[in-house]
């Protein structure tokens, strides 16, 4: 997507064919600056820095990591190393583990000279399955955009957090139905919640939704119940970071209180996620999703940028207050109006992610 | 209330019978100092810089402010010249013109030689009726929070913004019930909201229940619907800027959140609040309550301590991106269990009100 009226992805090749340059998110929104990943190691530390983030970013830069790594040794011993290093970088993030293991089983199976090749074709397929996935959840979702205007004004879309192209190659999932509508014509105005404690929707959202020229308003989280009680939103588009079999929703901390928001306003609510973030093993996501807690000092510190430009760190509570810092909560499956997915949308209920994917899930 | 051990209101005579002292609330929770307000221009610009804050104060400064002027000069001129200085620097303070104008009527009706005695004492009487009032609060309030325990773990209560003492003379409205059963003893632990965008909760709120010794968490906003998901909150006490004579709730922006959150979980919402936020001529909250709307820098910015120790302001927020910043929600008072006045509980409906208050709203 457009960052100053220039196309970009989150990560790309280099003219060479073989270094990788990703944007640097670490800075966002106030520095804009790319890097250059010339080694399995340099991945490594992109992943682990949060140079990049999200899960199919990240799956996806642990893919070319495996290339990096195959260009300067493609040997069993070497791959088998890369994927450890690699994995070692964000343990519990699925869509890594699951892009480093498709790298490892194509190569240990080709021959030593074909790998490296191999290697750069299998990170571009899955750049390239993620971006289809992206774009086919936009194009389902503009339907939706479309539908609900009402009026002449603009569409107002709410949104939390970021499920934005950042999060992944190219388009995101929540806000790719916003995208293509946007370039289908549709007058829309996003909500952008700013998203504590790490404000993904005040600095990664709004530097996206500013680079597409989309018009937004950033509004703390606390805001979007009232919003809705007059008629000030005319739907909620969220991502999902693990859905349910049965259409439970689990996604940054905040998501449920807007789910009841929207309930009690008859506003719809929906998700855009790719079925890879289905778990086919559950169903009951309150009970059976753990949630990650993260460090209390998300809470009680928070960056910007100073008076002179530089980022800076500014402690907001009294020295002597214990924080606590839940990552994600869980929307019940009542609360969601749909589940838009790179298939189509359906119920958020078994039924209606079954009839969408019943190739999946066992 | 106790800070450091030491017991404080939050404003107070000087030995000397005139000059007032008042917290200066600007610096909390990172730098606690008193200022003397030696003239009634002192009390107004105090008022006017947020030195103190929250209705109950603003009203008792207001009528000290009166009665500082009534003292360096009793003609009418001088007090008529206060009571517009003082009213001019927060005009839609609904307490401080009804302090004002009982002390001008006062004042006006007696002799010029008895007028800065009776503006002392009567500044004391709307002192003193303010603290009996949040006392009884916190009587009524802290037998719910008795009855609420329901093992042997602390009593988890959960609040939003700043309904404490430093928002009154003293007590508080929300917060003294929470202070009153504290020391009766109840084993209470207390999540606070941070309250974005002002953050009264993760300062002020944090601040007071650390000079108290009550144990307490302080959460993201977002946070509220996952603990009372998960059984981590036994209450939910908030307070009220306004409250219909249906018993509709305008509070602190994301308010009605909490109350949709606690609705779906079944845990008891109440709303601690002096019948003089009652606006007995609405009814409806939500479509009759104008919501005020403050300046979007609170949104892009945020204020807290550097690591030199020194205030700062920082910014969030890219540059180019909109924000808008809505000070208040309203919770309709379905979602509310219960109305904790100075003369007891009630249901939040027009019948309760009524019954517990039949001498007012005509």
């Amino acid at each position: 997507m457009r960052i100053n009226g220039r196309d970009y992805r989150t990560i790309w090749l280099d003219s060479d064919g073989r270094r990788v340059h990703v944007i640097d998110q670490t800075g966002l929104p106030h520095r804009f600056e790319t890097r250059t990943l010339a080694s399995c190691e340099d991945a490594a530390e992109a992943i682990r820095t949060m140079t990049v983030r999200g899960a199919p970013l990240i799956g996806v830069t642990g893919a070319y990591g495996v290339a990096l790594a195959a260009w300067s040794d493609p040997s069993d011993a070497a791959i088998e190393s890369a994927h450890a290093a690699l994995l070692a970088t964000r343990p519990t993030a699925v869509n890594l583990r699951w892009a480093l293991d498709r790298l490892r089983a194509l190569l240990l199976a080709a021959p030593v000279s074909a790998r490296a090749g191999l290697a750069y074709a299998e990170a571009a397929k899955i750049a390239e399955e993620d971006v289809a996935a992206c774009q086919a959840i936009g194009r389902f979702g503009a339907e939706l955009i479309h539908k609900a205007r009402c009026d002449d004004g603009p569409i107002n879309i709410l949104t939390h957090c970021n499920a934005g192209w950042l999060a992944t190659v190219d388009w995101g999932t929540a806000l790719a139905p916003i995208y293509t509508a946007a370039r289908q014509g549709a007058p829309i105005h996003v909500w952008v919640d700013e998203t504590r404690p790490r404000n993904q929707g005040a600095s990664l959202t709004a530097f996206e939704l500013l680079g597409e020229e989309v018009p937004h308003t950033i509004v703390a989280d606390n805001a979007g119940g009232h919003l809705m009680q007059h008629g000030l939103v005319d739907l909620v588009i969220v991502g999902s970071d693990r859905t349910t079999r049965a259409g439970d929703v689990c996604n940054k901390i905040g998501t449920y209180l807007k789910a009841l928001a929207a309930h009690d306003n008859g506003v719809p609510f929906y998700v855009a996620l790719p079925s890879s973030t289905v778990d086919w093993r559950i169903a009951d996501g309150v009970r059976d999703i753990p949630i990650e807690e993260r460090s209390a000092r998300e809470v009680t510190h928070i960056s910007g940028r100073g008076a002179d430009g530089a980022p800076i760190e500014i402690q907001l509570t009294p020295d002597g207050s214990a924080a606590r810092n839940f990552g994600f909560d869980v929307t019940p499956s009542r609360f969601v109006t749909g589940l838009i997915t790179e298939r189509g949308v359906c119920a958020a209920t078994e039924e209606g992610l079954r009839g969408l994917f019943p190739d999946l899930g066992g």
